[in-house]
């Protein structure tokens, strides 16, 4: 009844968000989910949401895919590199609907 | 000391997120978490949050609970595809204070 | 090419949350995340953000951390629960960069 997927979680600034989900949909991902941050702490320092213009705020964009498209993410670390996520995370998980992932 | 549950994490319109929380306490769960979300791509195509009057935005809501809950969420099925969830994922996960979940 | 690691993920009162941020980088974390919670439900009742001051309002921290950082967070539980979180779990993930956490 459940079907093993892979979730992924990325942390990017906001204006960089666009080219992560266009990454994502290119290698194969259906969907994603893009959350607000409010704060964050990473190799620069600590960063807080709020400031104005937004430039520097982060998202959080998380993804289910196969374990192919997964792959195809590992595979494409580097052009997702580019965008300087602060964090680039997968782990296994199991969706309801095959047919939807 | 870490106690094994199931994290069941659920992207659905804010309108229908009371159906969903209603269901998942119905089922056992003790307690769950709702974020708001900004945007999202899936089989509906894409999703920006800040629409006027809100109603199409997806809120996440994440839950943890029992191997036991989770079977109940996934035997639900088809009651909680009616609340026609962006995603429903469910991965392992484990907790530090086993009475609260 | 992926690198396991620990996911820990807390749900707390904001105004806990640099205490809970201080202790995870305390123990060896090198960075966190934190998110909006909009509203939830646990052993004290449903809880909406939004409250005038937002005293009541709660946050989500991810945090992406080394097994060994995750044992010293386990071990420190009591101090953690000082804070009086509402979730605190902890999950397998993987990260691209092993250098990075």
């Amino acid at each position: 009844m459940n079907h093993p997927r892979k979730r992924i979680e990325i942390v990017v600034e906001q204006v960089q968000a666009e080219t992560v989900t266009e990454l994502l949909e290119r290698l194969g991902a259906t969907g994603w989910t893009m959350l607000p941050v409010m704060a964050g702490r990473g190799r620069q320092g600590l960063r807080q949401g709020g400031v104005p213009g937004g430039v520097l705020d982060n998202v959080m964009i998380v993804a289910i895919v196969s374990a192919e498209v997964a792959i195809r993410v590992a595979d494409a670390r580097d052009e997702l590199l580019d965008a300087r996520p602060a964090i680039i995370s997968i782990s296994d998980c199991a969706v309801l609907r095959a047919e939807h992932f």
